[in-house]
């Protein structure tokens, strides 16, 4: 039988449909070739080791194959973010928001300007933070961060960070973010990893912007925090509204404690850059199978800042690069292994 | 042209490839249009208003073309678990688990039988249990439920919920739960909602078991939180303490309180079942949109309890049966809008 001769006129169709749809078949297949092949996932570092002890951690945690493979929903990355993912000289964006507010109050309540420590910020700024002891501390953060509810706080400090400018970079400090590591970041969740800040910073003002800038949601947000308190506005309706009680300093100790309170697992990568870090790392290691864990070290005065055991802000002290050379964690150089440091750069 | 007498070979096979093709697009077709009269989500609920509500607020708050559409990352549902998830009476699991670890206490250190609330509680057993203050009751907590590791702790309680069974069902509590309810939460991630337990529940004991029975991961577990200690153990390993120190009372105004804490984001739908549930509702109920607010009310003596405003486990008061009727809540009567009760049930 000709199936030509019979079917002439559907055979005509059914040959353009089959020849089209062995050509979509074909663009799929290349696209699935394609994607064996793939795009380097972090470009913006150098083809120096660090770039390929995270690309071997990300492959073996996640083939199935491997006696290192790591369950999807076990997989937890923890990050740092002040000098971390971004700039943290020369003072803490969060404490800089803090001096902004206690000059904003300090128009308010001009006889602040005599009581200390409003006294020594109002007269010598940024500098007066890098001493500043955790009591004096939480004074400040509990004049200028809490009273009022949670919704005012978040479109207060997305405000600060709109119009304030880094005067080194003239740029915000959500542009002051490292590319490397939002690529990090990026490569992690495209395997499945859940990214978390477990950061020094206020919770609520990482939270105001973290999802925006870094991609990580609000409940991915581990942070210095503060308790909030439920109550009802005049016109009856639910607001919480920020206390001044610390619940939990995420720094050093803090950090590892924070984890296991907001997380509840033990993280199989942790980034960090300083002393404060230290401890996520050594409770990041201390778990089973293959762990990955990262410090960046600020070595490149000319891109960014270099810096360590003299810094107020950051420290990265002798003690630190020996315990993370005799553990094998991973030291990440700005200057050797980052091709750029900012999005903005070309 | 005849295409058929050209390519009469290569015809024939394109005929029966592009058969093939229309017949395997036409099967794709089905599926999808298969999928779109989907199989019941709620099969153990009866087909009442409480089952109708729920399923329109998962149908209008994922339909991109309804005003009231919910973008995914901010699909949070979260769920008291005592007596809305499984049974609370005649006393909530958690606090069966303090009791019995007060009676291993007592044998190591027997005079603890003459000090107040011990001494009740060894006497009184779970009655003792049922008035109890919130200092007394933070005392029985940092007596039997810290100084030891988070990870022992986590042992402990999965060695007793194996081997501890309800009186009167003759079954592990982990069996106690409502399969109306999981087939809620299971509704609810398949399209696209993050499930959460809030509850008045320690918060390490509930994420003990959550995840494999009710496939909620410790990180989507608030519950009453108790602060940990870093620190190492004799051979230097990290080690994370239970410490008797509350950060969070997670019932009443606490409920909305942790979901700040630890989610950030306001809840699209919540599921309670008591005076403990009400502030977490009024909180849900205050964001802007479509929101659900549900309360399980227990009226079915027969199959599992009934109990309202006399209880003191679960007070399901007539104000708060007020508030839901007034505010537009949803209460969920087990008798008549759940099929069955527990999965093990026929």
């Amino acid at each position: 039988m000709n199936a030509g001769t019979l079917f002439s006129k559907p055979v005509f169709s059914f040959l353009r449909l089959g020849r089209l749809i062995v050509f979509v078949l074909a663009c799929i297949l290349l696209t699935f070739s394609g994607a064996q092949a793939q795009p380097d996932p972090l470009p913006s570092w150098n083809d120096t080791a660090a770039k390929k002890a995270i690309i071997a951690f990300v492959q073996t945690t996640t083939d199935k194959s491997n006696p290192n493979y790591v369950a999807p929903e076990a997989r937890i990355a923890t990050f740092d973010q002040d000098g971390t993912t971004w700039v943290e000289q020369p003072m803490y964006p969060t404490m800089l928001y803090c001096l902004e507010r206690v000059r904003v109050l300090a128009k308010e309540k001009p006889e602040l300007a005599g009581v200390e420590p409003f006294k020594s910020v109002l007269a010598e700024g940024p500098k007066a933070l890098a001493d500043i002891s955790l009591k004096d501390l939480e004074t400040l953060y509990a004049a200028t961060l809490t009273g009022m509810s949670v919704d005012e706080f978040n479109r207060e400090v997305n405000a600060w960070l709109e119009t304030t400018k880094d005067p080194r970079f003239g740029r915000r400090y959500t542009e002051l973010v490292y590319q490397p590591m939002l690529e990090v970041m990026q490569y992690l969740r495209a395997n499945g990893y859940k990214t978390y800040f477990v950061t020094g910073g206020g919770q609520d003002f990482v939270r105001a912007y973290a999802e925006r800038v870094y991609g990580i949601p609000p409940e991915q947000v581990v942070g210095t925090m503060d308790a909030v308190k439920f109550g009802y506005d005049a016109a009856g309706k639910p607001v919480l509204t920020k206390e001044p009680k610390l619940l939990l300093n995420d720094v050093e100790e803090g950090k590892p404690e924070g984890i296991h309170l907001l997380i509840g697992r033990r993280p199989y990568a942790a980034f960090g850059n300083s002393t404060g870090d230290k401890q996520m790392l050594e409770y990041t290691q201390a778990g089973e199978g293959m762990r990955l864990m990262v410090l960046v070290h600020h070595d490149d005065d000319k891109r960014e800042y270099a810096y360590d055991a003299q810094s107020k802000i950051g420290t990265f002290s002798d003690a630190l690069m020996n315990e993370a050379k005799q553990k094998g964690w991973l030291v990440i150089s700005m200057k050797n292994d980052w091709k750029r440091i900012f999005p903005w750069e070309q």
